[in-house]
């Protein structure tokens, strides 16, 4: 599977930014393109976005039109939850999941958390789950994920602390023996840092803390083998030791 | 709370290295000693160390003379489990606790695991919980320790993937914003790398792949609570979502 990570300056509301990383995406031969979260309104916790009705087939036709999987988090519903949307290559949703973890106060004045509810779907040959944000920064999610079938976690962000993406990112990968995709923001308030990690908890590609950048890396099924080869950390766990 | 974390070579059997370890531990103000997993007996998968019934007092008079706690984890009981021992400053022991994950067919075949009871201690005016090697690389156990309590993990290891001390260690430390330190044999089949981590996922010290070592770090309450104030994650869990 070949993954393309988006890591640009919102927002994005004419979608020429992430149009023009699908084309280089399509051109690439990625599967998958993972926009940053809240790209396209704009992450601003003081006056976050609101939902948009456009945007949906918007992202349906770009999609089609590259015939590349599409990741956006974008406001959804009434009263908003920062929802992934999973687009395939075709432009028909393959599945939607609500950011669990919100972060800090304006988040979670302007946004209901979802209930952890996870989807698992196939791009490019491996199963796929989604996180946003915060979430992937606590074990169980990505854990839970993991245990659910999923091989690669895809991962729109909106990050400032640069540790989370060298630190915890990694290790997510690393100890669910997944590949993981993390597509971050630039400019003021925002860490860049966008990494694309193995299951074996080394980055593929790995974008610095100011420039845009399309990260394009390869996880394959042999990756995968052989890091659980090492230590097969999902085959080993001892779930009735964790009370 | 000072910690200190020996890196060598064993075994050790007359306890020459730990004694020196102390020592420096002792001059330098270390409220504890993490000693490597089975470095007194030696940690051979071709033949472990049995249980050594003079191995207790020994090390409790040597605690004792030095003043410093100790963390040593060696064979005990019947059949033998790979238990680390907790000694406070004045020899007296403050627990025990099993490992609870084995690592691959030979400790498998020559120990049982512990059933993952935990115990949270003081030492340095901190609460400190234990794990051995392979358990550290479950977000579970690390969690399960700082969610009774715990705000220092020490940790004895024998370790040869350096990705583990490398990526998996600090995430330990940042995402239960605990201090951790890991301290691990060097030699042949052996990757050194020990490090004393903060709960901002820094190392605060860090060893080679190859020397000895003592290494000393200080893990406050002002850095616990630093770093909870930039995300506190005990707080911000889901626990409802993890399913």
């Amino acid at each position: 599977m070949r993954i393309a990570a988006l890591q640009a300056r919102g927002p994005d509301r004419d979608l020429v930014r992430i149009a023009a990383a699908a084309t280089t995406a399509a051109d690439r031969g990625a599967d998958v393109l993972v926009v940053p979260e809240l790209f396209v309104g704009g992450y601003d916790p003081a006056a976050f976005p609101g939902p948009d009705e456009t945007l949906l087939p918007r992202l349906q036709d770009l999609a089609a039109r590259q015939g590349v999987a599409l990741v956006a988090a974008e406001p959804e519903g009434d009263p908003p939850a920062i929802t992934a949307v999973v687009l395939a290559g075709d432009g028909t949703v393959s599945g939607r999941y609500r950011k669990t973890h919100l972060y800090g106060p304006a988040e979670r004045a302007a946004f209901v958390p979802g209930d952890g509810d996870r989807f698992v779907v196939a791009i490019g040959g491996l199963r796929c789950g989604v996180a946003v944000c915060y979430d992937v920064e606590f074990p169980e999610v990505v854990r839970g994920l993991a245990l659910a079938g999923a091989e690669v976690v895809l991962v729109p962000t909106a990050l400032d602390d640069p540790a989370v993406s060298r630190v915890l990112v990694p290790a997510r990968a690393m100890e669910n023996r997944v590949g993981l995709a993390y597509a971050d923001h630039v400019g003021p308030g925002f860490c860049g840092g966008s990494v694309i990690a193995g299951p074996d908890g080394r980055a593929r590609a790995r974008a610095g803390a100011v420039a845009d950048a399309v990260l394009v890396a390869d996880v394959t099924r042999d990756d995968l083998d052989r890091a659980r080869a090492g230590a097969d950390y999902l085959a080993d766990r001892r779930p009735e030791t964790y009370r």
